[in-house]
């Protein structure tokens, strides 16, 4: 039996500002710092280890993950960063605060932005300087390749090659790997991991900082899984990010 | 032309005990996070940017690379560990204050432990709860390559293939580099680049957090080498390393 360990960021600026992120690269607030150290005591304490980390290429993961390994006493573990595993791009709505955009466009129309499974909201001008396409960190993408907008399905589209390619081989391999990536990235995996349609996914809440636990057979094929930690806590995380975006 | 950049990690813990660290995986000091930030910094405002980080696996290592990083808006690049850029193993002076080793055994012994070229200091048991090689992050070298002692030349002996084999063929890839390492990792380095007497090299002090930048040409031959910033703060911080351990 494989074990694979899925955390979201802790709370980020924009979170706590309740703006809509996707690529913006932001960072985690104090309480976002917390809810890692959180994590990695936790994962720690229960005697988990792991060989290979994953993040994203957004800060907000990546600082997740190495307070999530100090804590650990594995800051010397090799971590691999991917942009396919960076949150959903949210397209025009990149900055925007989520209350204003649903006053200014009506609770509904913002509900399928968040949570339609093949809506994206409308896309990013490239000539946009909020477009992050000419960014360093994504100069290997092909063309086209980096996203002007996104809905869920191509999130979910971007992101299993990086789990066929890369996390699905380290697991078979015998690597315990834990991902720190973002809402949308983990529900991608989530989606996939548990065969979730496309209705229920959007419906989905991953909360901030928690560690998810997969366990899979040797096809890869959940056996179960369970957030560590006090329930309460879980479900009070969940219902805050189910909450935000509501006028 | 290359450029490559070392930087050796901020003021650990040991250094201000002034213990004998080696293999020991202390943390930095608040004086060593400042160093490491103001690296940071400096390599931002002075323009350099990076492709690949090296670093060792000991945490002082990585947080300074790590706080370098953040400040020039790279947490995302890809980070290499190896064991290979870990500093000097010191044996079973490892842990010991320096001062009162040299009160202990006289100046000239600790002299000669730290600064021959081949006289290793005594080597740690195998048994000795200090000694690192059954900690897993030593877990995929081959019997024997965890050391119990070195001597720099030992350390010269397992830096150069590391640069042989993944820093020197990136760099002609076109790489820009940068590494986190220790005062004996770097020496090894500079000893080969600049291919500096056995006798010449134990003289050589390497100041904690201020980069030390080579420039290369097509055959990785040194063109110039310079530490960036402020001069006086340079010589300070190299005066320091040079006063300790005597009693």
């Amino acid at each position: 039996m494989y074990k694979l360990v899925l955390i979201r960021h802790g709370e980020s600026t924009w979170n706590l500002e309740n703006r809509f992120t996707g690529w913006a690269d932001v960072d985690l607030t104090p309480t976002g710092v917390t809810q890692a150290i959180a994590a990695g005591k936790l994962l720690k304490s229960e005697g988990y280890d792991f060989d290979v980390a994953y993040t994203s290429v957004l800060k907000r993961a990546t600082r997740t993950l190495w307070h999530t390994l100090d804590e650990m006493d594995r800051t010397w573990l090799p971590v691999v960063h991917s942009w396919r595993l960076n949150e959903r791009h949210y397209g025009a709505l990149q900055g925007l605060n989520k209350l204003e955009t649903a006053k200014k466009y009506g609770d509904a129309q913002v509900l399928v932005w968040r949570r339609s499974y093949d809506t994206p909201p409308p896309a990013l001008a490239a000539s946009d300087e909020r477009w992050e396409g000419k960014d360093p960190r994504y100069a290997r993408l092909k063309p086209g390749e980096a996203p002007l907008t996104e809905c869920l399905k191509d999130t979910v589209d971007r992101v299993l090659p990086f789990w066929n390619e890369a996390m699905a081989p380290a697991i078979r391999a015998g690597k315990r790997i834990v991902v720190a990536a973002h809402g949308n990235s983990i529900r991608a995996l989530v989606k996939y991991l548990d065969n979730i349609s496309d209705q229920e996914i959007v419906g989905l809440n991953i909360p901030n900082g928690i560690p998810l636990v997969y366990e899979l057979d040797a096809d890869l094929k959940p056996l179960r899984h369970y957030y560590l930690g006090d329930s309460a806590a879980i479900a009070k995380a969940a219902a805050a990010v189910a909450a935000q975006g509501k006028s």
